[in-house]
Parts: structure tokens; C-alpha cells; sequence
């Protein structure tokens, strides 16, 4: 086990913006030892009054979309034009990098990951989407008391995390392909509907004019669905990592996004609403938890489960019969 | 408290056919006395075997749609065409029809409840959604038993009963309004996606033309969405309840859904997993109820919630200090 240190040294390092304490920090909120645990609440708790004041942006789309070329460009135009501090983070339960090392992002992102005001950190290892997406959400109010006031959350295209995701940041950002079809990006159903804006990527060379029809085609699709309980109209637009054309234009969108929600105060309304939901979700993750890990139950599960698939007993009947071992 | 009867009364009325014990014995799943919900799972479990061979197919649209009107066609269709035995649920937490009284349903659909082959019960009042899922879908396995072979199972799509309904049938069944445009209709995001098929209603007289129209916009906007696990295309039709124009065309559909996926195998593989989802539903509600329910957290939950919707606490923290009690 890695060397642990002291609450104050662990907030004290993260608040002056030391990034090595900030990648020890985020270790220990990433690790499942119960003390870890305990002394990760510690340092949060320390640290919470000066988390909160950023951006928080979901990117998704499927691989083969570009991603990381398309998260580069941009977040070097954030470090460069605009001044910014800017966090990477990643939900990816399928991960199979480790923990600490942020090799496989390096060498992807490498431009942006040598640049001092960027901060790059791939997916804990190893976990479940729970457990990811609390150490994700937890090392983003880590980089918040760091000093980083843009921080982008990427995702997958092609599970439950965007909805995990979704749930943890101020704007969902969905990347998708001119041409290729909904079908072969693999996009899950209900992400589209997630998205508060949709940039279709590769928007360059021949790819332009078929890039500039997807545009039209998905934003009257979007234009089908209602308005978002925000007020906010997605848009949709094209951008090149490549020749760098449209990709001021999507943190345009995203400035626009977050001047109308908090003129309106949806933006601190919804904020509110991810703390009182992630308060439940960890009380209910928390009890599944504990009740499965039950000898009892895991000595009748698998026999009642399969009761429950053949249809020889009701499914509430069954819930019973566990619940009052 | 209404009178009880024998397990085997309940169970050999409703396996004969019994309308009345029908009716007695889905008061009996609705009730949330402990008496009788154990009473409840006692005659759910006699009658199981019996269960299932049925369609189930949720209806939904908001209200103006014309949706008890467009049941009672298809449904008079289904009962008088094909000989079927029909059962007409419901799924509304906001309902406020006594649990008893089927009056409200009768006149809205007064030929389909005089049908000697239709079975129409509204549903249960005063319930979570959580428990007027439960009580539906046991009411469901009840009318399955009872000898009806398609059960509807309908409800207003502006809230989170959609997502419940969706996941107790097999074939869910948009209506929507053509020219009202989705933000009038109040369909809540993700809902479309659900849907196996979407019918234009009220396609007659003046409205048929407008009707064609958005039927061909919602076919490309379908388009654009990847295929359903089910492999199925959604398909969007127009119908009139009024002259009774493409009612039948809407069964074959279903028909066509319910060949297509027992041929792949998907719809039996949906059922268990359905059960299955079900079980684990069951045991998360109750266990989160019994957390709740507890004094030590009703006392501490507020002032909690407080801090963590202030910022002044970390969501996780906040649930490990409750869960500590």
C-alpha cells in the first residue's frame, strides 16, 4: 500500500494546487480499504468549501468517434485562449489500466498532458460502475479545491455510465460520425436524449459536406423531442480536431449554456439535486451492498433466482423469502 | 376490511374464470395490510403456473390524445375479431379513483366493460408508484391466470410510470397527437425511445393529412435511433378510434413484434429477464423503506440533507453518517 498521509497534508496539498498531492488524494478516495475510506471523507470534507466552482462537461461517444484528439484540441484551446484550469476525468468501468498510472491517457493526449494548467486522470481499475463513478465524482471535487475551474468527465458511448455521468456534470456533450449511422456508432438508446449538445466530429476533407448533413438531419431529429427541464434548446454542430475549425464554437455553446442556466438558476438548482440524488444512491448502493453480502442470502439466491426465471414463484414471493432471512 | 376468503377459493375462482374473484382477488394484491399480502403471495404462487401466456402491451399518450377511446376500438377489435379475452389495467400513481370503484373506466370505455370477453380495472388509488407497479403487474399474473390471453396495461405518459410499464410488458404502444408538436403533447424525454410502435391518433376528417405528415417525421426521427435489443423497427401508423381506420392495422403489428421476437427467442429471454429485474426491485424498495422508516434516520435525515444541499458535506459522507445509526 502507498504511503498515506495526514488530512491537513492531504487538503493543504490539494488546495495550493500541488498536482502530486492532488494524484495522492485522488488515490484515496479511488481505493475500497475501509480506512482509506475513512480518511478520504476527511480530506473531502476539508476540501468541500472550496470545491463546486467549475464547469463540469460529460463528453461521450463511441471509439473511432476521436475522442481524445477531439478532447485535446479543445482542451488545449480552454489552457491557451481562454486561460483555464482544466481537469480530464473518466468513467469507464471496463478499464483495465491501473490505478496509477496515467500512461495510457498520456500517450493519447500527450500535448495537453504536458501542459502545466491541464490535469489528465484515466478511470479508476477494476471496479464497478458504482464504485467508479464515485471515485470520478469525488476526484472532480478534488480538482475543483485544486484550482481547476473547467473539468471534463469522458465516457463511452455504449452503457450505463453516460447516465452516471449525465448525472455528475453541468453539460453533456455527445461526439458522434457524419455517415456512419446510429446503428454502427453503437450509441445507446437515450443518450441522444441526454445530450445538451451533439458535435459531429471528423468535419474535415471529404468528410465535410456528409458531416454538415448530419448536423441538419440530427438537429431536426432533436428538434422532435421536447425542451429539457433547463429551458435549453441542444445544438448540434461540426468540428475538426484536425484543422481545429468548430471547436471554439463548442465551448461557445457550452459558455451559452451556462450563462442562460444561471441566469435562470437551473444551473445551482440541478447542482443541488446531484448532491440530494448521489445521497441516496450511496444509501441504497450501500444497503444492496450489505444485504447481498449476506451468508444467508447468498446461500438462497442463486436457488430463488432461478424459481423466479422459471416462473415458479412470484418475483415479490421470492423478494420476500430473502428479505426475511 | 372486505371479507377474506381460502387460498384455493381465490385460486380455483380466478382459474375458473371467475370475474368476481378475479376482482377480489386483485383487491387482495393491492391491499397493503401485512395479512394480506401474505395472503396475497400464497394465492399468487397457486395460480403462477397458470400464468404468462399472454401479450402484454403497455399503452401510453398524454391525456387529449384520445387514449381511452382508441383502447376501446382496438380492444372491441381484439375481442370481437380475434376472440381474444382482454384485461384493461392501468398504471396512474396520481390516480385518485378509489381502489373499488371501476366507474371512471366504465364510462370511458362503457362497450369494452360490457364486453363479456373484456376485464377493465383501473388503477389501484393512493399507492407510490412503486406500489402501483407491484399491484399491477401481480394483477397482470392474475388476469393471465384468469384466462385472458392480452392484457393492456395503459398509463399517462408525463412521468416515470412509463419506464415501470415498459418494463412489465412486451410490446409498448405510443399514441401521439399529429401538428401538437412534443413539447404540447408533454411526452417526457426517452419515452419515444421506448416505444415498439407509435400511432397517429384522431387521423380522420380534417386532421388525416396533418396525420400522414407527422407519421412520416416520426419514422425518420425513428430512424435515427439504433435498434432496440429486440432487433425490432419501430414502426409509426395512423388510426382513427372514430371510423376505425388502421385499429387493425395496429395489432398486426403487434402480432408481427410478438412472431419476429418469439421466432428470436427475445421475447421469452425479456420475460426472465423482466422476473428477474422484478426480484431485485422488490428487495432494494423494501430495503430502502425499512432504512428510512428507521427513528434514528427520520430524526437525522433533514438536517443531513441540509448540509449536503448547502455544500457544507459530501454526499458520500452524509450517507456513511447516516448508515452509521
Amino acid at each position: 500500500m502507498a504511503k498515506r498521509f495526514s488530512v491537513s497534508e492531504y487538503s493543504d496539498g490539494v488546495l495550493s494546487g500541488n498536482r502530486v498531492m492532488l494524484s495522492r488524494a485522488i488515490t484515496l478516495v479511488e481505493s475500497t480499504l475501509p480506512s482509506d475510506q475513512a480518511l478520504a471523507q476527511q480530506v473531502l470534507d476539508a476540501v468541500l468549501p472550496h470545491a463546486g466552482r467549475s464547469v463540469r462537461v460529460g463528453i461521450t461517444g463511441v471509439p473511432g468517434v476521436g475522442k481524445s484528439t477531439f478532447i485535446e484540441a479543445l482542451g488545449l484551446h480552454l489552457v491557451a485562449a481562454h486561460h483555464h484550469r482544466l481537469a480530464v476525468l473518466a468513467v469507464d468501468p471496463s478499464s483495465q489500466r491501473s490505478g496509477g498510472s496515467i500512461l495510457g491517457d498520456k500517450t493519447r493526449m500527450n500535448l495537453l498532458a504536458a501542459h502545466p494548467h491541464a490535469f489528465i486522470r484515466p478511470s479508476p481499475a477494476g471496479r464497478s460502475l458504482g464504485g467508479v463513478t464515485r471515485a470520478t465524482r469525488e476526484a472532480m471535487l478534488l480538482c475543483e479545491a485544486a484550482g481547476h475551474d473547467v473539468i471534463f468527465v469522458e465516457t463511452v458511448g455504449v452503457g450505463q455510465s453516460e447516465t452516471a455521468v449525465h448525472g455528475m456534470v453541468d453539460f453533456f456533450l455527445l461526439l458522434m460520425l457524419a455517415g456512419a449511422g446510429d446503428e454502427l456508432q453503437g450509441i445507446k438508446k437515450g443518450i441522444m436524449e441526454m445530450a445538451d449538445a451533439v458535435t459531429i466530429t471528423k468535419a474535415d476533407g471529404d468528410n465535410e459536406l456528409a458531416s454538415r448533413r448530419a448536423r441538419r438531419e440530427y438537429q431536426n431529429a432533436l428538434h422532435l423531442f421536447p425542451l429539457a427541464p433547463s429551458a435549453w434548446a441542444p445544438l448540434v454542430t461540426t468540428s475538426s480536431a484536425l484543422t481545429g475549425a468548430g471547436v471554439p464554437e463548442v465551448w461557445e455553446v457550452v459558455q451559452r449554456y451556462v450563462q442562460q442556466t444561471q441566469a435562470s438558476g437551473y444551473f445551482q438548482q440541478r447542482r443541488q439535486e446531484q448532491n440530494l440524488h448521489w445521497l441516496h444512491e450511496t444509501i441504497r448502493e450501500t444497503l444492496e451492498t450489505r444485504f447481498y453480502a449476506r451468508p444467508e442470502v447468498q446461500a438462497q439466491l442463486a436457488s430463488v433466482q432461478q424459481r423466479v426465471l422459471e416462473g415458479r414463484q412470484s418475483a415479490f414471493g421470492a423478494a420476500t423469502e430473502l428479505l426475511g432471512l
